[in-house]
């Protein structure tokens, strides 16, 4: 451990803060504080602002609201989005708070497109080395006992092109195939117990029903304690983005494997050697051979806030980040202000849970000065997230897949934050 | 304690759950599995599925799928909504699973409409027996260091219907004025910190900027360990709905005093006797009296499945339900299958958060006999739910707000099932 003492984090001192508020006059406060505190503020609103006034009154409490509604929207004012192009979209990270994605902003990744599905035509068949080879409606499916599970999910790909020189502006370009959902589903150790998994029975082929029936091989009894066949997320029906109506989910492991529109579980002896196994999803190392079936995402961690693209005031700034692992829960984030000499350990907001996104915490003042930021998740079973030249020497450059080194920003003089190789 | 020792829970067998899945011949798995399984399938769907068949395709493997998008929407299957009328929506609570209520769900209660407010021109003034009197942005308080809490709101009002003879028929008509999310924000200790808490404040007066000017008196000291002013809502701004682009939150106490679109905070050193605290949100007692300030929301618990308005068929079923409590942490919820006369303990999903919503789930078989269900929540303090009967007899019948009786669902021979008092 690198670490200094955690007496030696900064203090949150909040006069900074409190110095871009307003002071009002304690006698404008007597007179009449709201209309008079407020009448001053609304002066000192930016030019910029003017045009979306007429979508807001100016006092909203002289004028009825909306009446509820049936399924809600944002507000106009909010214009956080996913960065949507080709087969994927990313979550905008540094704009989130917590540990919750918004469904409408988890992640995307498919092979070909999101399939629109009716649920009342969808059917699972389960086959292969069975006692019972059977089929499952979605209701069916909902008859079982259930289990539900706050997890991330991270595409493989996840942050893969900073194998090479830094690429990608935010952390939304950089770390956004990563969201995590609150997941409820039927166990498969209850549905294989239903069909009667036979003792050979090794490996498990899941098909998805999109247009590119995209299958993968799951080492069956390596997951019995924790994959769940999920039909809802953060509380209602799965999102078509996410496998709608039914995905398997593999707490912990690469995103590619938790196939979505799951339409077929077929049990073998060994592994199918589908496409997604043999010329995908393998991790090329520096000797020529590659790494195959590489499923655990390891620890990583992301400072989202301040994150590239953002521009940081002096003073006091609360420094703000997740962290996971594939492995179990996070036990320790550090958090280093001066490009990796010391490290400090940052605060955990609770629940930690396994398998999850874990927000850190760590107040920081900033002095105007330029510096690098870093951060660095340790998970329950002691695995530390590399730094970049660490994994570099470990795998080579040939990889694509399970990029966890630190990320690195750079603060400008300006306060400007992007992203840097330190 | 009556309850019956937790041995004599029904086991889940799932053979009856095995019959309503389609076995499918071991020669058809073998010459084509998949085909013929998903055809056969097909071949049973009812007439009153055709008209959905043209929205999506027969086989979605054929067709390419959508490309992704900014923000997602859900299927255009799925179609739970809040039950949306006058002043109020209320959150479906027998179409969810997990505890994530998604906001766009979130149960709704609002004096006088929703207000649009421009997050950047909306400010919070704090003034009264305080050192500096303030006005903040929504910037400044973003600045703050921040606190993340998964937590239920709960209409003081929930369930108030049951007071008299059984009203409602679903758990939404009934008990949808409670909802749970992961809220952030900047804890109200560090904000009072900032403005000079003076000795003598103890009440603070919240100020909504809606159309109703909404108020309501806080005794400050007792909520200063967890009081929030939140800004986001599982994961994203908040809603419209839930206050944006600030609302108060107390977890465990009563959502009229969680102000929304939170504009003011002003010290005193008494309650300010507000309208909402003097000829509204009291409850009046069979003497005549009325008691006033019942913040807390005792422990509570709701069977959503199966609940009024369902049919439940014969065999394996699994209870589902939620439970909560204002107080802390749910420590144990007991469900009976005969009316209240033996009670087994449910199991309890984690994670069990304090002041949130947990999900419970008893294995049970339904052997076609009509039969009453209830479920009870003790809480971490030792609080049990009480019958009815015993709130009544406690209370009167002159209440309106803060009704905690437990719920009986009243199962018929054919599965129906419905609200009764029993």
């Amino acid at each position: 451990m690198t670490s200094t003492p955690d007496d030696a984090t900064p203090e949150p001192d909040l006069s900074s803060t409190a110095s871009t508020a307003e002071m009002i006059p304690r006698r404008a406060v007597l007179v009449g504080a709201a209309a008079i505190g407020l009448a001053a503020a609304h002066a000192a609103l930016r030019p910029a602002q003017a045009a979306e006034r007429s979508a807001d009154p100016a006092d909203p409490t002289r004028v009825p609201g909306k009446p509820p509604s049936a399924y809600g929207e944002r507000s106009p004012f909010e214009h956080a989005v996913r960065d949507a192009g080709g087969p994927r979209s990313l979550t905008p990270l540094q704009e989130l708070d917590g540990i919750i994605t918004p469904a409408a902003l988890h992640f995307e990744r498919h092979h070909n497109g999101v399939p629109v599905i009716d649920p009342t035509r969808h059917r699972l068949l389960v086959h292969g080395l069975v006692e019972r080879a059977m089929v499952f409606t979605m209701e069916d499916l909902r008859r079982f006992p259930s289990v539900s599970r706050i997890a991330f999910i991270e595409c493989s790909g996840n942050s893969a092109a900073q194998w090479k020189e830094p690429a990608g502006r935010t952390a939304q370009d950089i770390h956004g195939l990563t969201s995590t959902s609150e997941w409820t589903g039927v166990p498969l150790a209850i549905l294989l117990r239903e069909v009667g998994l036979k003792p050979e029975a090794a490996w498990m082929l899941a098909e998805g029903s999109d247009a590119a029936a995209m299958t993968r091989s799951v080492p069956v009894k390596e997951v019995l304690d924790e994959a769940l066949l999920c039909y809802a997320q953060n509380g209602e029906a799965l999102r078509p983005e996410q496998g709608y109506p039914l995905r398997l989910l593999i707490p912990g492991w690469e995103g590619n494997i938790c196939i979505k529109w799951l339409r077929r579980l077929q049990l073998g002896t060994a592994p199918f050697m589908t496409r997604e196994e043999t010329s995908h999803y393998t991790d090329l190392m520096p000797d020529g051979t590659a790494r195959q079936f590489t499923m655990v995402m390891d620890p990583k961690s992301v400072i989202t806030s301040p994150s590239g693209g953002q521009q940081v005031a002096r003073g006091f700034v609360e420094i703000r980040g997740l962290a996971w692992s594939g492995r179990g829960r996070v036990a320790q984030v550090e958090v280093s202000l001066d490009r990796g000499r010391t490290w400090h350990t940052a605060q955990l907001q609770e629940p930690i849970l396994s398998k999850c996104h874990t927000r850190f915490r760590l107040p920081w003042r900033w002095d105007g000065q330029e510096t690098v930021l870093q951060s660095r998740c340790t998970d329950e079973t002691g695995l530390r997230q590399p730094s970049r030249e660490a994994l570099i020497a470990a795998r080579g450059l040939n990889s694509y897949y399970h990029y966890n080194g630190i990320q690195s920003w750079a603060i400008a003089a300006d306060g400007r934050v992007s992203n840097v190789h330190a």
